[in-house]
């Protein structure tokens, strides 16, 4: 997207947990960033980023915070998504003198909304991102500055977007390792629906329907290695995964009742003992898994000598 | 279970796959077997165990395989499901003169179901078993000898069960390293329908799904760490899966009416953005499947100083 080893004096990061804090770490190894000022809730959290080096200095929310912030070159915004609407009214009633606004929400349709209606001139400075990387931890302790090494951040830029910041964040998203990507934010919202807010719903399902049954113990003493990796996301951020079923509701849904539809196909074909379709659904789905895990593989094999996309 | 160190001259292993080859080669580790015949299917398979020193020589099932075996001690059948009545009947044909024979289902009223039906007067020399272990992998390429270390081996005797029979059953999976548990049948079935039966269906459902969609190339592209690890078993052997859900139908339809009526629930809330009900499925998957994990962990920790149960 673009070449430049862009730097910056000034980076602020709302929201210094898992992503966010990993984004400041990242730039700080990639000798990218001046001073990172941290933003958010949590006191606790804050001086856990101080002393971690992951931030230089820190003000909760409930501060005059967007006046620490208003030099910045840089801010990242990486709370859940439920947090956005009140930030940036906050960010449009004392607007940084020159930052580019950027963020690591999970949807990007209602965040494009939240940007238009509460943001307010700053708009086109802002970049739309979606880093996809993380774990089921969270919190400035989670934070490491490989975490988005050979992942993709998605950019969803739209008309309004400027094309200097688009290529400042994206630039900086690659000098932490990512290989960057742009998608029309509607097209984003259904594809990750799919392939990543239906999972979670239905590994949360799962859960809390065993955890309810009155053999709850016995069931989870049995649990191996199938359900420990099937499960590992649903240890995963209450507030921010129900955040993130709320932003994306329309595609969501659109998403569960397609598989609702497909489960109870499947019922069926166990009630009925039909081996053949059963196997048939399982054949499809092992071949395209096994594609998919091949493909990854070997992707991953790429040669790290600046080959890769960037 | 039991303490004694059992030592068999002569293991046969119907069907040499993950578990059955890697039953064999890690009774072979400990120096508690003598000569081990394969019997399976395919030949190359087969000759797969030969070469990789699992298996001593070999036969097919298309050969008077039960010959071959009349002079084993302990038989492990360790087919998909759906063949073990044919065997049972071959096997209660052609009797092994002395040999304790024993399974790895992983359902086990359907197997003691057959069992009593097929194989007649050696019932009461059959142990039944299901090793709590595996991977997305199969065949005798995917055996290593260390699968069973650490892992529980539940078995399941019922009313007419040799209990000399089933203590050396259960010395011989202490002896690859594993933890044996005894579980009424029904209480097996029902507890691995919710735990591993269910997820297993629900991962194949979503990435059938998934790679029915004509944008199924960008969904896949994008999918993520999070995906990898819900969709790992949806890669396992359709044929075995599809046996598991047919010998397990019922406790699975159970199963599966529960999770679609959570499911039904959860979409729901979606629809009505009902986040603080959303919020609290999460809240308690996300504690009970953190729970679990960190149980987990301490188990793992135990000392390997002979303490563990065996």
């Amino acid at each position: 997207m673009t070449t430049g080893a862009e730097r910056i004096d000034t980076l602020a990061v709302v929201g210094v947990g898992l992503i966010g804090g990993s984004f400041a770490l990242a730039l700080r190894e990639a000798r990218r960033v001046g001073t990172v000022i941290g933003v958010g809730r949590g006191r606790a959290n804050l001086d856990a980023a101080i002393v971690r080096g992951i931030v230089d200095r820190a003000v909760t929310l409930d501060r005059p915070w967007t006046r620490e912030i208003e030099a910045a070159d840089l801010v990242l915004v990486a709370t859940p998504l439920g947090e956005y609407p009140a930030l940036f009214s906050a960010l449009a009633a004392h607007p940084p003198a020159h930052a580019i606004v950027t963020d690591a929400g999970s949807t990007k349709e209602s965040v494009i909304a939240a940007v238009r209606a509460h943001l307010g001139a700053p708009a086109a400075r802002f970049v739309p991102g979606h880093p996809i990387a993380g774990t089921e931890h969270s919190g400035a302790s989670a934070a490491f500055a490989t975490l988005f090494r050979d992942r993709t951040v998605v950019l969803t830029p739209v008309a309004e977007t400027d094309r200097a910041a688009l290529a400042t964040v994206a630039n900086l998203w690659s000098a932490c390792g990512a290989h960057v990507r742009e998608l029309d934010p509607a097209v984003h919202d259904r594809i990750f629906a799919a392939v990543s807010h239906l999972p979670h719903l239905l590994a949360f399902a799962l859960v809390d329907l065993l955890a309810a049954r009155p053999d709850a113990d016995d069931v989870f003493r049995f649990a191996a290695s199938g359900f420990r990796d099937f499960t590992r996301i649903a240890a995963s951020s209450p507030e921010m995964w129900r955040d993130i079923a709320l932003a994306n509701r329309d595609a969501l849904v659109a998403a569960l009742d397609a598989y609702r539809a497909q489960l109870d196909n499947v019922a069926s074909m166990v009630a009925a003992a039909d081996g053949a379709a059963l196997e048939a659904v399982f054949a499809r789905a092992a071949a395209a898994r096994r594609a998919w895990g091949a493909a990854r593989s070997t992707a991953a094999a790429v040669p790290a000598d600046g080959s890769r996309e960037r």
